[in-house]
């Protein structure tokens, strides 16, 4: 996607998580990425989505370098341009604070797959990175983010597994454009949701919730996804 | 129900799932059958739900072949086809994701009948489908679904049972006809949430709560169903 | 309240149980009496709610003899009545199957005072009957879960406790009119909801909760009722 | 902030705690202080939300004296007068009784640290203060439980630990103004719904949770907090 598109989609991406509830305040961003000019579109730190316009979007170069707009980004970027230079066909990224998986994060569990609604989307368990060291705190906070998700990703596909929990933060997605980071958020608080209720279902303990049956994970997934896909309609 | 009332019909349904919360994005559909004719109606598969018109709607006969529409039907479609073929009074069928009903679906476990509001609508527990064998995932698996339920229907009458869970899926529901159908979807996740909050209160294991007692379970069923009714106005 | 007033504040009192979301479709009712006249004024069973206009409403004396209206009333007309012969100073009733208290219905618990929210309306645990006997269930159903409830509100003050869970069923509520019984439907729900998360927080044991204590109780309750009250404005 | 531009702030942040959902009729309340003046500005007691005008606010002094308005004040004003005299650069002060703070309050227990979102507000666990004796209850309940917040404040920043959880009762919340302190009941209230489902993600018992680790916890407040902040716009 190319500006001046981007723009429009990257605020179009952030009040998508507001009208969907994930957001309170100002506690979430998503942004783009237009490959071709290397130059990546956020949302301005702190300020109130009911005044936010395609031009009070920031842009930056994929080093965080301000190229357009007088206002701070989101101090999240960082993380944001550690996903976009690991993952080349990421072209959109999304973080929110939303109730489930935000408590998921907090427990610092990874989400096991419980049922189709979570293989429809995520070809395994929604991951949980390691908790961040004190030093990886204290020098390059934002970006030691973006390397403990890319970590967590390691030996997965992330066109399969669209999104990750920070260890006592919150959720990351991302998708091939802004419009599909911010659809797989609501999608990852969806199943969160739902996980946690059958976790609560399934006794005082996560042990008693069986995982999904690999064949019925991967139906599910791949009637969704790639070349045999037959849900939807053809593109 | 005869076509075109019938088109209409099934959309009111589809976006009656939607305007009580129990359908997000395009996860969910409803669908109704013109006995006489023999024909389906169901909505497309993978349309946003705002951009629907009765037209839109994809009819084919009972063996899924298409007779109306260029849209690609719902793929759930052979699970609905299954349904109607098995249960003659049927009219309409629906399926969502609704929270709570796909949270016990996750957890494998039926619904006991705990309270009054459960008594009014289904007649003993909501029964969960036994889970699908990897060989009827592999081979016609939507028209496998609709098989599990029909085997978990085994000895009921749907009438007095009008919904099921899916192990590790969600909830099918039905009805003399398409809004019948989507207010048992209502219906059903009203009282799994309801059903999930009393197996909180009564401790840490589902034992402990106890199933209404039959002659309440029967009172208020037979208080709105069958020849002794008296619930509601005189039709 | 005489008639016509009382027509509309039941219409009124009916409408405010489903803005308040303590109402799914048709169920729940609120009702009100003329006491100078012996009337009872109720909502007609099964009839949308936004389709509802006061001269919808039944009347019947307090035998529930049909007095005016040619719609059915409520099928929980008999416990309304019960409770109005029981209770002299009680102008209006309400019974829903809002999720919460429910749920504590459902589970056979009374809602014991963990806070002040509770202390302020109710000066006690809420009660809950004990369950019908079958033959009870089979004999004036409805009158018999009304005579539970007085016997589950012998020896306390209703005026000190308006509203009780009727077991695996669901609360009833009341107050000097219908607009009183209302309000405590959705204080009930709004306690039980609290309660429930509070028994959460306390372990897996609701032995582990401990109830306000007695002092705090009483001055909650009454700095709002009673002749020392110093809550909102003098009347 | 000086009055009458005071009275229109403290108008808004109690009609913000309705707009979020923590206020049910009229179970909160929210005030401000002119310093300079020596008044406070809180709303009436017991009259609706819808009704109020900023000419409606009730004005006092320091010691509760009314200077300004015919209504009564809220009955909770001298809790709020206690935290103004306690701590000098306290402009406004909020109370509720919203769901999962609440629950807190009930349960005894102060909220851990378990997550970034906390950090981000309070630079440590939610307090909770000592239940009140007897005898604080029979004299001075509201200015006994002011004592009791700032007993638990003691050795603490309240410009650091914006909020409290009162025994038994419910959260109370301050800032540099009215919006500063309804805005930090708004956080207290989704931190306190997460916090309450990682305690349950982790298992029955509370001890399971892990807080959120120093470094993480002083990164997080400090990015958003003092001198070195970057969260948001320059000022």
């Amino acid at each position: 996607m190319r500006l001046p598109e981007l723009r429009a989609a990257v605020l179009e991406a952030n009040l998508e998580l507001v009208r969907r509830g994930l957001v309170l305040y100002t506690f979430g961003n998503a942004s783009g990425i237009d490959r071709a000019a290397g130059l990546v579109v956020i949302k301005p730190s702190g300020v109130d989505y009911d005044q936010l316009t395609p031009a009070d979007m920031v842009i930056t170069d994929l080093e965080g370098r301000p190229v357009e707009g007088t206002l701070r980004p989101s101090s999240d970027l960082p993380t944001h341009l550690r996903l976009y230079r690991e993952f080349p066909a990421v072209g959109g990224v999304a973080h929110t604070h939303s109730n489930y998986a935000t408590a998921w994060a907090q427990a610092g569990r990874s989400i096991p797959c419980l049922g189709t609604t979570h293989a429809d989307y995520f070809h395994g368990p929604v991951p949980v990175t390691a908790p961040l060291a004190d030093q990886a705190i204290a020098a390059g906070y934002e970006a030691e983010t973006g390397t403990a998700i890319c970590r967590a990703l390691e030996g997965l596909n992330p066109d399969h597994i669209p999104g990750a929990l920070v260890h006592g933060h919150g959720p990351f997605s991302w998708g091939r454009d802004p419009a599909a980071a911010a659809h797989h958020a609501v999608i990852l608080e969806a199943i969160a949701q739902m996980a946690y209720q059958t976790l609560v279902l399934s006794g005082d303990s996560a042990a008693h919730a069986a995982p999904l049956a690999r064949a019925l994970h991967d139906k599910h997934f791949l009637r969704k996804h790639g070349a045999s896909a037959y849900y939807g309609q053809p593109s």
